[in-house]
């Protein structure tokens, strides 16, 4: 392994607080807590190590920058340390990691840019602790709805305000994180695919064009509680029996649609609570938390619409109540087709196979692209596993990647 | 309302740590808690009132009796304090109190018994806390597995044992609190009927000739956790999708058994948990707890080996592994017939109205019948509502229940 390949792994490891990257039970850095904290100091020491200066802003955003001349445009480059519970290494740490070893290469070679140029470390990206992703990105665009997230707790009832005021910052300032469409120039965010079709291609680099943003629904169904052994079967309002079709439904349909429509779509229950979970009671209440995903708005909202619709069946068949909620529903991401030209040429010059894509999941870039012009690059990981333990990229993924930056840099900057 | 009836209403508060019945919330005392002990002290004044000594046993039942010689046989009387999570103030409240009632009775018409009568409150019968009902009549008659239970959890993570010793007792001597058959002479259970029978046919009173215990399975369907926005549909090993018909199956079948069979049966998918319950992640893995209860076992174990089956075609059909747990398999218990004409004779000459019927519920009662004789009378519950805060019996049900213990007592004792 080369020289550059070296110090990838090397520092893979520090920014996952980790002396292998075999690590069986995975990595837990939740949003807003020491562990995530501690990888930000990690970064923050590699950042220094190449001479880089660096700051937190309010949001807890981790920032190391490049400067050249204060009044210079700045290209900010990043992703995010935080992970989902037993989570992968390489999820948002490769985009920080290749955006740190891009730089690296180009100081080596005493480049000269005339732009600034900064990496971002964006807070609590994933949505498992809070329900909420890509929070530090939000901050910086400035579409936090502050007011509406205060008060949401994770599984141990403590609030993001609270969460986020134990980690040393202040809740009253976290929308100054937010800059100004002159303050930076542009984005570029590096990733794991999270997905097969680089690997099935046999392809180094993805370019994407799309990011398709979920509608997330909460579907709560309310039957009667009763007593197990005492209540005959035809005089119960049992909510999982009722609910347990909308499961099926949802799957079957989906497959359908692709079957049918030329743009893809998926759709997960992928949240469950069930009340009052006892064995001797029928279950009273359940909670179903509902993904769907397309690029393809219109179809998206289209299935939202007719899983509401199955659930006037559901009521109507089997006497329980249904109130339907909509979490999120947001407008799917187009990248800017200027950026993702250059992309495709300097991969082409580089003789690097790509791949121009759309992304099933939503990175911290969709939120940046409200207010600048964005890329993604997407590299392949091991048969598209991620959010697990083995998820896993090799090495020279990462290297690959970084050649790409460091060369849009050469270009760019 | 008499004066038997303002007692009745004064005690059931005071053993519920209410001021008022009509609590929204309900009440929650789950076994071995500070709230199910605080119960056993308001249980030990009344005794005390009553002229009745008290003492706890070595497994925290809570003891009270009327002794007239020491060396004549024993009858006792008696149900719980504890309750499930939110549940209702007359599920095993009723059956102690109206013990003592009718000792109350007894002792006011300077009635003179030849048997020493006792009255117990046996700790921890609900599954609520630890998936384990009837703990302390199964130490009392000597079946409880010890060495099984000791490290089961309760939600906390708190083991059983260690919640036996933070109550002050010694999880080495609970199995001393077991009975030889020559210590009693039978046993009597009062209990709500928590169903309907006794409403819809405007009976006062249930004498219980057997009782439906249960077979509880656990089964676990594994699955791949994965993305839920990069995985397509078709590539997809969902464990909540290939378990969701698992849960029709079980409804569907068991009201078919219903149309078919003489013996009755039901059915229920009561707990759930699904992994990892991320919004982003497809779910790798989930667990149904299965109950099934029929007084024909046969009937019951054939309802099991179906599910069995089942679960067999689904790991074909979704390419997902099932592994199945038999937690309970209990024999169903029959009561004693003599007793039971006693009790039918009695309220024939009290003249009130009353059913011969089966339990659908377990009850202490059906551990003690594994070394006395035994009984087990029901009196009615509003809508046989019960295990939720608005279960309801009205005072004259419970004195209605008083009476015919009196009576039985005066016969018997």
């Amino acid at each position: 392994m080369n020289q550059l390949g070296l110090w990838i792994k090397e520092k893979l490891c520090e920014l996952n607080l980790t002396e292998s990257m075999n690590t069986p039970e995975g990595f837990t850095r939740l949003g807003y807590t020491n562990e995530e904290f501690a990888a930000h100091r990690h970064f923050i020491n590699i950042a220094r190590e190449l001479g880089l200066t660096t700051y937190q802003d309010k949001a807890g955003n981790q920032w190391a920058v490049w400067t050249v001349d204060t009044k210079a445009p700045t290209i900010a480059m990043g992703s995010h340390l935080d992970t989902v519970h037993n989570g992968g290494g390489y999820d948002g740490v490769v985009g920080v990691l290749c955006a740190l070893a891009s730089i690296k290469l180009l100081k080596e070679k005493h480049f000269k840019p005339k732009k600034n140029i900064a990496v971002i470390c964006f807070i609590s990206e994933e949505s498992a602790r809070f329900g909420i992703s890509t929070i530090g990105s939000k901050a910086i665009v400035g579409t936090l709805e502050k007011q509406k997230l205060a008060d949401i707790t994770d599984n141990e009832g403590i609030t993001i305000k609270k969460a986020v005021e134990d980690m040393g910052l202040k809740w009253e300032q976290i929308d100054q994180a937010e800059l100004q469409k002159s303050e930076l120039d542009q984005f570029l965010e590096l990733h794991i695919e999270q997905g097969k079709q680089l690997q099935e291609n046999n392809t180094a680099i993805g370019i994407v064009k799309g990011i398709a943003c979920p509608i997330r629904l909460l579907v709560k169904v309310s039957g009667v509680a009763n007593h197990t052994g005492t209540t005959p079967m035809n005089q119960r309002s049992d909510a999982f029996v009722a609910a347990a079709p909308l499961v099926s439904y949802i799957n079957d349909e989906a497959l359908k649609v692709n079957d049918t429509e030329t743009s893809q779509l998926v759709a997960t229950v992928s949240t469950f609570k069930l009340m009052p979970n006892a064995m001797s009671i029928i279950p009273g209440e359940v909670e179903l938390g509902i993904d769907i995903r397309s690029v393809d708005d219109e179809l998206k909202r289209a299935f939202a619409n007719r899983i509401k619709k199955y659930c006037l069946e559901i009521e109507r068949k089997h006497n329980v109540s249904i109130s339907i909620t909509t979490l999120v529903d947001n407008q799917s991401v187009l990248l800017d087709n200027a950026l993702n030209d250059k992309l495709i040429n300097i991969c082409n010059e580089l003789g690097v196979k790509t791949r121009v894509m759309d992304s099933g999941a939503g990175h911290d870039v969709m939120n940046m692209a409200r207010k600048w012009p964005v890329g993604l690059i997407f590299i392949p990981c091991k048969d598209g596993i991620s959010h697990q333990p083995d998820e896993y990229a090799t090495i020279d993924n990462l290297i690959n990647g970084t050649i790409v930056l460091e060369k849009y840099l050469q270009l760019e900057a």
